[in-house]
């Protein structure tokens, strides 16, 4: 019943990345031990068209993990799993390790 | 009595899907088993027109199964059956098998 | 003493079609038995222009069955008939038999 | 006293045309008789420029009869008479018999 | 101690004319006599600048005399006399005799 | 301490110009007597950038006097001095003896 | 655990410089004593793109220290360290010794 999400114009399909709320060991982790709001890029759209008809870029692209504002965004529930779409201005920066 | 409606700009008529709210088997399917805001493309205006005259291309396409806004987007009554209109910078996503 | 009004930049001339209250065999209708709010194209202005002057055509033409949105407009009485003055822009699709 | 008003830009200076209240042969009319605000143009600016600093065309000029907007405009006094100034993208349309 | 004002971008400098609240013979004029907010102008900015970076001509020049609006502009204090600064694009019109 | 600040886009650091409250001769001034809000310009930024990508040259340079808005601007403290930054377009002019 | 994270569009990652609240020879200093709100550009964006697609440089660099306006921006935890973004057109000017 699950069905593929292809975004429209500068949307970006995300699925946050939730941090472990206990480690492996079964410690429960304080819940101010990591507030990083983050997720990975799973779809994005064409981009917008500028005033002559063309795309523009996309600023994120499939697979980065990225840095999402606090607020905003919508909530798309696919089949049992739930997903966040962005437009690209709004999505803060890309992570990397 | 039923007209047929063509949209101007870019504005798409949809026709909402309605999930089933019970089985095959006549059970009662609980109410928040799909709420996935979903509807079929049945028309798409020509396109708002650019700075120089030409028009942008609506950003769906007849046909298209769409992922809606929660709000927004106006009913329309034609003959018995209800219909939404949308701005397509308004539809969040295309939805595929 | 009936004056003809002729709509200034991309302002169309509506005359609001009445669904009729009574069948011909006088039965009275329920009021929600047709709640389409169309109109017929009387006039349409010029259209805006565009950045370098030229005049944007009116998406709308004279003759054309319209969807009209829910609110806005502007009534205008000449003569003895009340008329209804939209943007072309809000005018949200055209019918058809 | 009275001074000779030039607008600027897209204004256009209208004097407002009141129905008269009574008839000829001094029957008094009812107020909602004849409710049509219209005026006449008496003299319009040289247009607002657009970005490459060329005069827009005003939408209407002088000697013609208009529908005005039952709100805005400002009211000017000069000598004993009132008049009206519009920017012409308020004026509603053009009237003729 | 009165310094010289050059307004900037497409500002206008104006000393309000103030109409005489006697006439010479020393009869109290009523003060609904003569309500014209009007002007002289005494300098002018160079203008806003375009997309392409050229100055747009300011719409008076110094020494029209112009009808200001009933609000708005800002009060300056040069020496003893007081000024008033407006956007040309508040000006509603030059006045002539 | 105290470092050299140097305004991005267009904006314009100014030092303002506070009146005597006494004479030479130490007599007190009324507070009403010189109201005019002035500043020196200390330091311009480069200017917005057109949509083109060059820059707008910032309407007033280093060492004019200017005559100031009656509100906003940011108030900097720079070491033991306090300074006020201001967009261009907020100066209303330049004084001149 | 700590990431690096690269700003989108025209943001700026900033690091607060924090006065010492004490002197080296263990003085409180008054809370008062300097209040100027600057930071380290630690990364910035590829820069918003303009109308024809090209990235419009950002107005700071990696390296700068920055005067921060005294609201705004959005605070970001990596690892232990707390960082700011802001858009480029909301930091006020670079400072130099």
């Amino acid at each position: 019943m699950a069905k593929r999400l292809m975004p429209l114009l500068n949307r970006v399909l995300v699925e946050k990345i939730v941090p472990p709320a206990k480690t492996h060991a079964g410690i429960l982790l304080p819940e101010t031990s990591n507030k990083l709001n983050s997720g990975k890029v799973l779809a994005v759209g064409p981009g917008l068209r500028d005033k002559t008809g063309n795309h523009i870029p996309v600023a994120v692209k499939e697979g980065d993990t990225v840095l999402l504002p606090e607020y905003g965004g919508t909530t798309v529930k696919l089949g049992e799993k739930e997903y966040h779409l962005y437009r690209d201005e709004d999505i803060m920066g890309t992570l990397h390790d």
